[in-house]
């Protein structure tokens, strides 16, 4: 018999559940929002059991969460999500409890990490060994496989953190509470509707907005480059969703890159092959969570 | 019997050879100037003939060289020096040229990632699998070992590159041919020599000069500690032998992840245990080729 997996997407505006023996035998799938600890696990719970009585059994549940997370098996805490900005959720057990409850080996690794290992396994990057996947949303957050391996070091990358240099003509002050013009304080979707006082979704294409956010983005871009060596960089989350921002960030990557590293893909012809939307469109996350519990990272 | 291994840390002003059978037993070491390619691999092929003649046979010959490098198995160019700045060095074959020329197998790998093999071996990171390796000299270069494995992926890490934000009260422009304004760029040797115009061993310790050096230095650890989330990062080169400027580095550090990323690591107390001098001196590079050499990568 196949084996049915669980598979959990935990973000911090919604929660997506699904069920499934493999990325093309999803059986069942329920989304709802993200509110407090309690009511959202318990509604997680809720939702395997259901599944489990239809379908029977769980072989395992993967989890791909957002952050960040204690990943160190050898802690205490594993599995739990730490200090986190997003109000009530500071050390929330989400692993051990989830594993715990419905009785199965449960395999968690942060949503962009998952995120990243999917599209290695089934998307963009079939194949690749080293890839990033960055999600550039309400917030920006990556995740890095190296030498086929999901970097967990002294807890697990935070690309959307790293300090940027302003450009010249942006007034904005940046609105990272941490850091405030790291590189999620620049160009994520709130800084988007906080520097133009319009959301992405309603600036126009030719908008100086883009050419800013491709920008920042590509120094972004620039720095994994040269730090992460990865053979693809895969970009999505919704502000990517505008299209006409992938060619500008290819452009103006190259451009930062300065003609240092040499490699075929990284010219205007071939670009594309290096800088991508994710193969697997919004569902890279999910599909990271599938692979975490078919054990496949 | 032992076996002997070929040892040699290619660097841009100087090659160091040496014969040895492990860390603790180098039997020979020579040092002279990197003059053309052809003069100075001829040297280096001379050293390891005398010293076959003398001890026998090598086993198999380890290489920390400058770059960049081609290190793809598959390429036809695997082991050369690709597209250096340095003359007359782009596209010279070091790997097997020399492998065939002594008829020994030849393992090879970026200067900076064979000392942070060798600072995981033997060093101040011993046993870790994520760390960093960075030093501080003519240029500004860093090896990463990732999950166990040194990073290769589209070509190696050049750490020294990445672009950061200038300090609103520094009005040296930079002096990276290929970005200016980048890590290198700013605080390289020559960056300091030529933004102070006193070269960094006459500059006092407390010189506002350490301070920016301290400054764009923390800066690029914000950026690898975000990106590459390592266990450790090493600070080694001629630049680092000017000891005041590793506490004013850990303090900047910290302040700069502004909190972020939490970690028992991650505070005034313990920061020395994540940013520190290499445990090997000014030996990890040579001692990181006769890591490759053994196999040990």
């Amino acid at each position: 018999m196949e084996k049915l997996f669980g598979i959990l997407e935990a973000g911090g505006t919604k929660f997506i559940c699904a069920v499934g023996t493999g990325p093309g035998d999803i059986r069942d799938e329920e989304r709802f929002p993200t509110t407090t600890p309690d009511e959202t696990l318990s509604r997680t719970l809720d939702y395997f059991r259901r599944m489990e009585n239809r379908h029977g059994k769980l072989s395992a549940l993967g989890i791909g969460s957002f952050g960040p997370l204690d990943l160190n098996p050898q802690s205490a805490t594993w599995g739990f999500i730490t200090a986190t900005p997003k109000p009530g959720w500071s050390n929330t057990s989400l692993a051990s409890f989830l594993s715990e409850s419905l009785g199965v080996p449960a395999f968690i690794d942060t949503d962009v990490n998952a995120a990243a290992l999917a599209e290695s396994l089934w998307g963009a990057g079939t194949g690749l060994k080293n890839l990033v996947y960055v999600t550039v949303g309400t917030g920006i957050g990556g995740g890095v496989l190296s030498g086929g391996n999901l970097i967990h070091g002294l807890v697990h990358p935070e690309l959307g953190h790293i300090l940027l240099p302003k450009r010249g003509d942006d007034a904005f002050e940046g609105n990272c509470p941490f850091h405030r013009t790291c590189l999620e304080g620049l160009a994520s979707g709130p800084a988007i509707q906080k520097r133009w006082g319009i959301g992405g979704g309603n600036l126009p294409p030719h908008h100086p907005a883009w050419d800013l956010e491709a920008h920042y983005l590509a120094l972004g871009l620039q720095s994994w480059t040269l730090s992460l060596s990865p053979e693809k960089i895969i970009l999505g989350g919704g502000v990517m969703a505008q299209e006409h921002l992938l060619p500008l960030i290819q452009t103006k990557l190259l451009k930062l890159l300065g003609g240092y590293i040499q490699h075929p893909l990284l010219t205007q012809e071939r670009i594309g092959e290096y800088v991508c939307a994710p193969g697997l469109g919004t569902r890279s996350g999910l599909m990271g969570a599938l692979a975490l519990a078919m054990g496949l990272h």
